[in-house]
């Protein structure tokens, strides 16, 4: 069995929506077992226990949420100090109504959590360009809902919104399985 | 007279038109003059002689175009090792085709660029989100303008994606003169 | 007069340190005004008033302190929608304990503030490398004192290390006393 | 038998080094084949045949050297448009002699090349802490190499600075073996 532990802070639902469509993608992949908490609540243990950590957070001000990030501090650093999460699997999300029609501060927003994840020596899973659903939410680093239009008007996330963290949860599921129990950073 | 120095590469075209809505921004300015050089034709003096150096370039794989970063690497590390640059003025524009509704890599081809300004020591003008035209063509680190639908449909970058850059151009011209003849950065 | 309010966190007092420098670089220029406050307590009224908004924190995972990000998502935000801060000017700094002599996630943590101050619309104040103290605490984006050796051995920030904060304090100052009233994003 | 393909660009031999510790890392794994390649020589036939791609870059203005970027543009971007490098691996390296004791740009030249991996579709193999050699030679990201002192002072990367990417070498090679074939992205 592997786990995927998929960690969110939301604001106004959207993000949530996006970790249930994840969750549902790790769910349709026989073997794998999708875990779904909120930063706040997040413990070391269900991160000790994992496979696999994802990080879905709405997009603010070209970072994580404070509430991401607060779980980061708190809870990865002690593991990152101790050398635990090497060689498990990482992967990202977000959500965001930034101005404009140019995804405002999602990158960099994907990115403060991904460095998180590459400390911990996590592989990293990209989302690749040919994933359904990647062209009206995706990046390469991750699924990308946006939930306003470029005025700010607030739309949510819709269901065409889903269908990219839908599949990246069955790819980082199948990438949990595949790299179970594996011996990449052996001191052998 | 304060001089603005826009160096630039296109494949074609869309980044140029960019610099030149650029151009004409800072000709709108009394007392300013913008210079437009292509990347490969640029010249070290141009840069050594400039009060501005702003750098536009085509979106490849979430990093600036090669021209620019040749640009970069052969006359402004020179320029970096002597501190010439120290206390001038910088910005940076994109245009971009990539795939998806997420701006493909723009944020971080931007940064690309910057990381180049700032080392320089150039004090960095954003674009703010109340500038006319960013809802269409704009990110905080400086004007973006597509040139493709989401499937890569190629469209070319219109008339309304070039607003942003036409006031960035005003912006950055009235930053040069303002900051002409600082001494921020005096050692007395 | 110029006011420069300096927001901070702190850990173990190195941050703290790094922040007191800094305020006595901004207190050396004349007409300038320095206001320190830790993150937690910063106020919105403060941040309104403010002529530079300056933040400092200790690097955790490759990216701000979550009391940082607190305080841009909770207060920094609701001012980006409202564009109060266009114009104003912007710095950087962190110290850090990161395992390894390459700076552990200096860089990007210093630009995960420094986005948030672009969303904003704050003019950006580089750290020239010319700077006194710049050889042993610098970064191109800001400050960066080593609270630590490569091992992770504590040893703290030390008076060499607060140089080059101390002089980015009066680089901050002066930028701000040169840029106060400035016209540059104005709509005319 | 699993291709590992490490592109590199040198100007005083350093990253060459680099290179060829990390092609004897690869060497070292039964199963595995390294192949090295100068950016400037690099084939495109190469990068399609190969189960790894590897980048090694001089840090230069804090990105990747221009001949490295010249390389991404003119032949990796056509194979991402086809989609033919998802599921592979993906790592990087760079030395540098930026001023300072802060690594100088590193980080960001690291991720100027980790964007174009990424989008390629790329998993991503990080560098742990607890990896042999990392306190002197190492970021999150991978090896890093510094081959001066904090005034710039030429060094050359020494034989401690190898180590790292010797066992970064490794991983990559066990990771290239342990995910050749592997169905993480099918869309079945």
């Amino acid at each position: 069995m592997a786990k995927v532990l998929i960690v969110y802070a939301t604001d106004y639902g959207n993000t949530k929506k996006m970790a249930e469509s994840f969750f549902k993608g790790v769910s349709s992949v026989k073997g794998a077992e999708p875990i779904m908490q909120e930063a706040e609540k997040a413990s070391k243990e269900a991160v000790r226990d994992c496979d696999a950590l994802v990080l879905g957070t709405p997009v603010h001000m070209g970072a994580c949420d404070w509430r991401i990030k607060k779980f980061i501090d708190t809870i990865c650093s002690a593991l990152w100090m101790k050398d635990v999460m090497v060689g498990r699997v990482g992967a990202v999300f977000a959500s965001g109504s930034g101005f404009g029609n140019s995804a405002g501060g999602a990158e960099l927003a994907l990115l403060s959590m991904l460095n998180n994840l590459v400390e911990l020596g996590l592989i990293i899973i990209p989302l690749p360009k040919n994933t359904e659903g990647y062209d009206v939410a995706g990046l390469q680093w991750g699924p990308y809902g946006r939930s306003a239009g470029i005025h700010m008007e607030q739309t949510g996330v819709g269901e065409e919104q889903l269908v990219s963290s839908f599949h990246h949860g069955k790819q980082v599921a199948r990438a949990t399985l595949h790299l179970k129990g594996n011996k990449i950073f052996s001191k052998e």
